[in-house]
């Protein structure tokens, strides 16, 4: 296993973004990343599988939203419950906003990295739906909010990242959670 | 130009999706494909730019949303809007379920094809803000619609194509949509 490298996921993760962002994606190679961090290519390897998953961490953020999702009130309705989980990953990226605006500009310059954030949000939508389901929701009912949750986490994240935008996370979330629900507030069902 | 082929798109897709089912995705090349229908390479690269393309069709599911979203009634809510989406786009499907359902199962048994499902998703969702916004909608709400519309959109094809769901599929995406709107309703904004 080697020795032990103190804070490696997170050195490789700032190397990468720092080399992304000067010469682009493309043009960085792996073993560029580990000699930035002062580490190996085989320590790279050894937490992340290609140059790619180094900008989409680990399952933090899955675990946290699935953790929340399944521990909250038993009696919360959907909403309610898409709100915890919104709250609980929010907390997470709160002292990283920095880091997620580098890490968006990178992102929004290559197709290959966009297809992989896709991905990732698909995979964060079957584990909520999962989550869902595990609190009793019927499948169709926790497919749906899965995606409606995920839906506006996505628009969330833009804006808490939005030049301008100073808040916590949290707070925005909030904010489209609770547009979601006047979106479709009073809506007629005959049009 | 080369000679007019009769539906060369159409008979394109159905030999790739024969192909795609019979032998994998990876296990097909575009000369077998161009093949199978009677055409040549040379015309299946006139009409689709690669081996996955030739899933996605063209350009009718985005033009039909779009269009229907610009031509709803200009005092109709956010919600009923979509639904004159839904109701446009589903008009298209109906005489394609059998197709669909080859199709959906080709795709889920192989990652690139999923990514590119998931990028087409996304393409339609920034379409459907862009006509969202058309209509005087403010940006962060059009965004907010659109990605929700889309959470609806793929739910609602999700049950279309089940086993056993034999309804045209309008009334599905109705279906959908009216859970969106009991899911939101009532929701406490304190929890």
């Amino acid at each position: 296993m080697g020795r032990w490298e103190p804070n490696a996921r997170g050195r490789l993760a700032e190397a990468a973004l720092e080399l992304y962002s000067e010469r682009g994606f493309e043009q960085t190679t792996v073993a560029e990343i580990a000699k930035r961090a002062g580490l190996t290519e085989r320590t790279y390897f050894r937490h992340y599988a290609d140059k790619r998953e180094v900008l989409f961490g680990g399952s933090e953020l899955h675990d946290l939203l699935v953790g929340a999702v399944a521990g909250a009130p038993e009696d919360a309705g959907t909403v309610d419950v898409l709100a915890v989980g919104l709250d609980a990953v929010s907390a997470m990226f709160d002292d990283r906003k920095a880091f997620a605006r580098r890490r968006q500009a990178v992102i929004a310059a290559n197709a290959e990295l966009q297809e992989r954030e896709l991905i990732k949000l698909a995979s964060l939508s079957a584990a909520l739906a999962g989550a869902l389901r595990g609190r009793g929701l019927p499948a169709p009912a926790a497919d749906l909010g899965a995606e409606v949750g995920i839906a506006v986490f996505k628009v969330g994240f833009e804006r808490w990242i939005a030049d301008g935008e100073e808040r916590a996370m949290a707070p925005v979330m909030r904010e489209a959670l609770d547009e979601l629900v006047g979106l479709t507030a009073g809506a007629g069902h005959g049009a």
